[in-house]
């Protein structure tokens, strides 16, 4: 079973490397961009009776250990 | 307008990060992950007149400075 996990950041946390990037995209001249925040995502493939269980593992990867659920967001798709 | 870009890795470049991120998954008994591979995801805010110019306007960003082109492929999605 294949599935995508997606982690961002929560509203309101800065988000340095996003600055960042804003700033090289302008420096670089391509206009229009407003803000840019970076997350990261994870492409699992994962073995599991079924679609329930294999959700229910990965969001337990995701508190253990993929997402800062202090500061991030996480969200499972099975594919 | 809101887009999200996706970034990944190529298929067949080996992914270190992945593989670190497999060994520790195990390490915390989180059974039946077989393999993962990390990108980045990028939420952005764009001014642009139309849905075809803010598109172009973000491939140039992936191209020049969101992803690298020799190793990893990106999708961009208006949102």
């Amino acid at each position: 079973m294949k599935a995508r996990v997606t982690v961002t950041l929560k509203n309101g946390v800065l988000d340095p490397q996003g600055k960042a990037i804003e700033g090289a995209l302008k420096s670089l001249d391509i206009a229009g961009v407003n803000s840019v925040r970076q997350g990261k995502v994870f492409d699992i493939e994962i073995d599991a009776a079924d679609a329930d269980a294999a959700r229910a593992t990965l969001e337990q990867a995701c508190e253990r250990l993929l997402a800062n659920t202090v500061i991030e967001n996480y969200r499972v798709e099975l594919v």
